[in-house]
């Protein structure tokens, strides 16, 4: 009954056991191994993007950071929605690697960004000539904060909104694989053909250690990312067991069959929450993560019974009328059981 | 025979085993696992310091990036060797986590800083008020980027000249534990009893998979810290696989077994070495690092038997005359055998 | 009728003479020149500080983004208006001189933040640790960049709530002369009374020809602030010319003279064009700005006579229906003549 | 007798009758006043540049800040001299607006880089790959900081070996005029033609009040630069005072005139100077900087009479034996005079 967030849940043995295997003998360093160079074909291949440079790193706000510094100026604006990880999340990460910058926020439902709402917000920007942060990037997350799947279809709508003004578009995908799942678009559909021209390929919160790759579909900026990288301390010296952690995930589609799992459990959670009188639905369950209303009496029950998930937002009391609402974002991982979401709804009645 | 670096060595199977024995069910993400408290208690105690504040990342640049710009402000200056690890190896990142900053590079022998230049470079710095940089931070690498090891009582004769101008000391630890023992001090004779206040403390170099800890003996300095790990994107969320490997380094003193092992090693080498005809040490193989020249027909040998080591620099040419001296590092690890060293010696003559 | 910025009118011959009597003989540079001291005792005098410190600066920009980065850390945000010049007109100086930091949009009236609003914002920041930007900074700007004057009891409703979080406050006042007269307010009540920590306090607009002092009441950052003004590029060598300037602004009061005949022009521009038919306000006009719409007809006459302003927003179009409604700036200096408006006034009907 | 620096020297009259008349009527702000396009072009025309990208700006470290940051990334170095003013006298601010980045120090006699010296720096920068700095652009200073000056084959010879690394090369013409004049030079010879891809072109030390053009041979690179010097606070509103200054300084090659009197007054300063007995030049004076030894004795005398110049380094004492050597630095500038410099000498003697 733990579902505070798929980060909390243990590493794939199967990933434990390429750590394992990688674990013999000597290996070049910083990012030479042998096997990094299998990862590497195989995302190109699964991207259907033979050009494309990939690099690992071990947290998400590193990949989305030096994401986005490779492709937005100091003096530049990112568009992204005002509940994405990158606002609200990352303590400023991207605007330290950026060398500045300025979240330009963007509304929507269910923190998917709106098209007129990123339109407004790209012609608002740069009105003013050198007097103005100028239009920079687009970024997009997929799964969303708020448990919703962009398709490639609306995604694509929003990176030709960029094109209209020539922006580049990145895609925090942190929960990528769900999103896949979610969505049925193929990787190369919800990326490079949907006009995103860098990805970060999450694993971590998907059965990894601490793995995210970075794609990305322009090869020319390799280099820059390298130095950049580096530079930011995220280049490791044993880099082989990120290389391992990674080709694990993408051998016989592991991260595929973890996102599936998870989006099922999500799928499951959400179907018995919305059975308990009173719930509500603050977002749809699109993949694994789940956000709800529902009474006191009941959240009450289910933290006796040794549930752990997080009030959203936090600052709500579990002392109080049992009848009224409090709302919680409740996160199913590769991990999650039915036995354990059975337990939780049994808790809760 | 594989010399190139003691970061090309596997992880140890003990770590390997923590690691294992970490991944089991659910677990609080970003560093509130119970194992960093288990380690944060070790360290402490390991350094007779309770109170200071112990943080670990992945990655030495990270470490010390990190610690450096905690006590640098962007229009001061860090008084290192030449040869430093920061200076060289770490392509501008104590500059970028400083926001600016300027290293200011020391001479000695060995690439340990000299008294005396030292306290001419800082003499030299702010001279001129508001034109230059400031005076800020003495960073002391601990084994040397040339094998040398200072001493508690030279760290002691730095620290003091940096006390004369109040300048806060930071040591660069990356091989902390080869130092400790091959200079025979404790781990708190040799940082805050020497007058250290941020040590990097190096695990990967020395048998872990990718964590370095960071030692702040001022607890005031703990919250900033935090938030500069996070705003550079070091701070991991499966928080617990960083505990897991350092609580195995710290059991049982296995950080001080590898490196008593990897020193020794180092030795040998190092004796075996001198032995071929025209051999020279180019510094003294205090730790775990040898640095010699010897002929060009030797250097072929060892490389045709399958041996690996850089040259250094490693702009020399294994082509040529065999009697020409052409000069190399080897570095000894935690898992190098006896057996290897023989053979490496044995296809040198 | 030049009514496009207070920036376009010239130099009060009084500072031009004051810059041709300081320009005799040698003079220590870079602040150290005699006229400095007396500036230094004059503002002290004026805002009622004897300790302030006190420092030119060129631009407004400097001002504000050098006071800021003064008492913002990297990982914090600084609370404004949406609508405020560092918001919209300074392309990213305050988040290049932080060294990142986020810019947290207030809403609000007439470009002045609700106290609502900004508590809410406030309590919104930082609410998740270590993981958001942290709580950083109040900036207000006064006059509002929509024309309204905050009194200094409004200020210090604002500041009340900074006090509450424990966090300082800064003053944008590039006009800050025109919202002294508006208010009636001396300088100290509007500021540190009112706890404004910080102030730019501007002279360029209101009849200098590029000077601004940043006074800051706690002496003990005055000398981080020669720091950061000097790698900024900021600090003069030839600095008696920026001394000379402000030194005849604070003689006889003249920016209060300067301010109040520029008020009176605006409100005569505001009363004019309020009797145009059709004519609305679309803020008050507190000070010298007037922000009205009134029907393309009236706007085609003015700029066929040769009047000059902005619309506001700026893509609004000359042609096109005479009585639809078209919004406008309009800013009155301190060299603006009854002649002038008088002229724009007939030249609408 | 003022002989600190030429900053400390007046604004030449011609300068401030170019203020004055520039000082009528509402004039277009932040560099689009009719002015500016004037010294556009005879910055074009002087420098036989017809495309190149002109700009003011009020103080050297901002000139060249900007100029070496709009060619440098953040994680290249910078090979200047180790006695370059970017070096010595800006407080860092290169490494502020390049956001990181490492000033290399390159040896050379009277503080020109000595080519050899350039290419070994180069070669050793960047040997390591991904974990350097990487190479970035070759400043030369120019007069240098001691006063000697480069010839155009000399900068010619500098720029071919940066050229051999595909390197950008930039000048810091703080004292510009004096280095022409002293050359011989033509300034299309002196820069493009030698090389040089910006300028800095200083004012301010040879008779105006603040102003240094940044001068951008490749066209392509403006409207970044217009973006940093704005997001650095450097765009001024009332533009029009910058531009008067400027178009004043080359009407009727006043810079030339104003250079040439300075350079003179030099070598009429350095002959004088050499006459003292036990004198010695330091460096050769090439134009307008004298750097000499002579005896405590004079300089006592010196003093005692009312001349003023620093001690070079500074921590010299005016106190003790009258026979010791004490070393000095002393500027000519536009404004000295020859009575100056025989009442000068008559001290001495």
């Amino acid at each position: 009954m733990f579902f505070a967030s798929d980060n909390t849940s243990p590493v794939h043995p199967k990933v434990m056991e390429a750590l394992t295997a990688a674990n013999t003998g000597y290996v070049s360093s910083y990012g030479s191994d042998p096997i990094m160079e299998t990862v590497r074909q195989k995302i190109r291949t699964l991207f259907e993007a033979p050009e494309a440079a990939v690099y690992l790193v071990a947290t998400g706000s590193a990949a989305n950071a030096l994401g986005l510094a490779l492709i937005t100026d100091p003096w530049q604006s990112v568009f992204c929605h005002r509940s994405s990880h990158i606002e609200e999340d990352e303590c400023g990460a991207p605007e330290f690697y950026i060398g500045g910058g300025k979240l330009c926020l963007v509304e929507g439902k269910d923190a998917k960004m709106s098209p007129e709402a990123l339109r407004n917000a790209i012609e608002f920007t740069g009105r003013g000539g050198v007097h103005n942060l100028q239009r920079g990037v687009v970024s997009i997350t997929n799964v969303t904060e708020k448990g919703a799947v962009y398709s490639a279809a609306e995604v694509a709508e929003l990176t030709a909104i960029a094109r209209d003004y020539d922006l580049p578009c990145h895609m925090d995908g942190a929960r990528f694989a769900n999103a896949i799942v979610a969505s049925g678009a193929t990787p190369a559909e919800m990326t490079w053909k949907a006009g995103i021209d860098i990805l970060s390929f999450g694993g971590t919160k998907n059965g990894l250690m601490g793995v995210e790759a970075v794609v990305i579909f322009d090869p020319k900026l390799a280099w820059e990312f390298e130095l950049r990288r580096k530079r930011g301390g995220h280049l490791f010296s044993k880099h082989r067991y990120l290389s391992a952690q990674m080709d694990a995930y993408l051998t016989d589609d592991l991260w595929r069959d973890l996102a599936t799992h998870a989006n099922a459990m999500g799928q499951l959670l959400s179907a018995g929450i919305q059975k308990i009188e009173g719930a509500t639905l603050l977002h749809p369950t699109d993949a694994n993560m789940v956000f709800a209303g529902f009474p006191r009496g009941a959240h009450q029950k289910a933290f006796a019974a040794g549930a752990n998930y997080y009030f959203w937002p936090f600052n709500q009391n579990l002392e109080g009328p049992a009848d009224e609402t409090l709302t919680a974002r409740l996160v199913a991982s590769w991990s999650t059981t039915e036995q354990d979401i059975e337990a939780f709804l049994n808790a809760l009645n």
